[in-house]
């Protein structure tokens, strides 16, 4: 069915999405949505294009509506923030029907709805390729969990497994979603990242904030990001035993003769929250998930499993998501 | 000079736009942006795409940096808002280089100053095309000016002239930056149109604030979105003399044999405000630059210079950018 207007997807939108919110004066329709007022607002924004964040080929339109809401959902966890709106910005190529709009809009709604969402506004246009900008905004409690505020001798920990999607990626790539077969939790990682907002918000409660933010270019790139404040660069001590690792990374540096830990440290995009805090505090806290991995230390030097770790990661201009020519290299 | 590092764009980012803001908390740098607690807060998004919204070929970097804001800040301006700040996604082409990015940041700086906005936050990702998506917010006074709250017997407004940007489109497109020569207020209005801040904050202090809206689409495509309500479709009936049109409408209809009046409401991306309140506040208000154009009537018609007005304008999916390949069908 070829789009024949923007008020025909203004109105398919509008069956996944109610103009009504708590958080709203005013929602979609007019030239600015009017919040309610609330203290200790945070705002995030991210894109999410067709052939550099994902492909058509192996996402599923609700995949991709979930995604692209996701990774913004996820920054608002990363700061001990709950969710409240979005504004949803729309490219669409010529080739995109109503039907897969409507599926993304599905997709996105699910995860709208399990957080309890409003979509406050957007933009819709033609493009040349399928373009999703998402602009998030939730509330903060007393504590907005910053990055920098580590100090020597807190511990650092994960939320979620690390490494992951990048080999999820890695195998869609190559084997499209026949990958979901033998990698369901790495393609899932991938395709659906997980949204820790219960952890961060139960992480903002403690005393003392804990230092924290999520993975999104790796642990290499993203814990000296995590540790470095205005005039100082601490390090880190941290282990990622075998046994702390997902078994389908295990697999995977098995079967492509990896060092396991290394996958682990390099692959981004998982979206688990890294942050550290007082020993006492994670006791304290008992959030479900959480793995402490190492301890904050007093040199610049990030130390893995006894190695000291070049910051290598993920740079959207120096490193680029696997096409058909390099894919090759991926693996 | 090429694209090396994000890092490297947060830099040369960062010598236009401050970090610091008196409606920030914690601004750019970390998963979210913390604003501080402002009551009436509001908010809009919108999209501005390369070859849908704007061509590299007749628009400078500054202009795309100006205009992409702009646009933005157009509708806070519909809803009586001061803007305070604006999160910046960009998806950059490899054929983008410093340079130009410099310029964009700047010609973005020039219009953010003047506004005293804070950049909050936003993405870089590499892209296809260039596409440029802000997400802009502003505090309204008492007032929030909505669409929809027309009454008949209201005068119906205009700030700012209405076709003018779509005569400098055709012509840029016909004739390249060589335009600017014999078309300078139209090529100006669709490459840098201006921003009626001042003019939405002081009808904003209206007793019975006015429905207002931004003029993007067209006045025959926006005026009867301004005049609907939930359960109403009031009409106007409304006059464009040839001269409350501007002298470049003019000498464009005659030469190339179109009615001046049609060409000015079907013209769109002018950002006038158009709006309708009582005579009488109008004449408290004294807007400079506000010019009355009619009056809303009890039926659903529009009448424009004594002939009904059917509904057309501009939708990004029925009516493109002209094209080389259009370019004769756009004059």
């Amino acid at each position: 069915m070829p789009l024949s207007s923007e008020e025909r997807i203004l109105e398919c939108l509008s069956g996944y999405f109610s103009k009504r919110h708590p958080s709203l004066a005013l929602g979609r329709g007019d030239d600015c949505a009017l919040l309610e007022n609330t203290p200790r607002l945070c705002t995030s924004s991210d894109l999410f294009l067709e052939d550099v964040h994902f492909r058509r080929a192996y996402f599923t339109p609700e995949d991709v509506g979930y995604k692209a809401l996701a990774v913004n959902i996820s920054d608002l966890a990363a700061c001990g923030a709950r969710p409240l709106a979005f504004s949803l910005c729309l490219g669409l190529p010529p080739d995109i029907s109503m039907s897969w709009l409507e599926a993304f809009f599905s997709g996105m709604s699910v995860l709208a709805d399990a957080h309890n969402m409003a979509l406050a506004g957007g933009d819709l246009s033609r493009c040349r390729s399928l373009h999703i900008s998402i602009t998030v905004w939730g509330q903060c409690g007393d504590g907005f969990l910053k990055r920098g505020t580590s100090l020597p001798g807190d511990a650092i920990f994960l939320i979620g497994a690390v490494g992951l999607a990048r080999i999820g990626l890695s195998m869609l790539e190559t084997l499209g979603r026949k990958a979901l077969e033998d990698w369901p939790a790495a393609c899932a990682a991938h395709l659906r990242p997980k949204v820790r907002t219960e952890a961060g918000l139960a992480l903002a409660k403690a005393a003392r904030p804990p230092s924290l933010m999520d993975v999104s270019d790796g642990l290499a790139r993203d814990l000296p990001r995590l540790l470095h404040a205005d005039n100082r660069h601490f390090g880190a001590d941290i282990a990622l035993p075998e046994d702390s690792l997902h078994p389908e990374l295990l697999r995977y540096a098995g079967m492509y003769a990896k060092n396991p830990a290394q996958e682990a440290v390099i692959g981004g995009e998982d979206y688990a929250l890294l942050g550290s805090c007082p020993q006492e505090t994670l006791r304290a806290l008992a959030i479900p998930g959480l793995c402490r991995i190492g301890t904050v230390t007093e040199t610049s030097e990030i130390v893995c499993n006894g190695n000291s770790l070049e910051s290598i990661g993920f740079d959207h201009f120096a490193s680029q998501l696997p096409t058909s020519e390099s894919r090759s290299g991926t693996q």
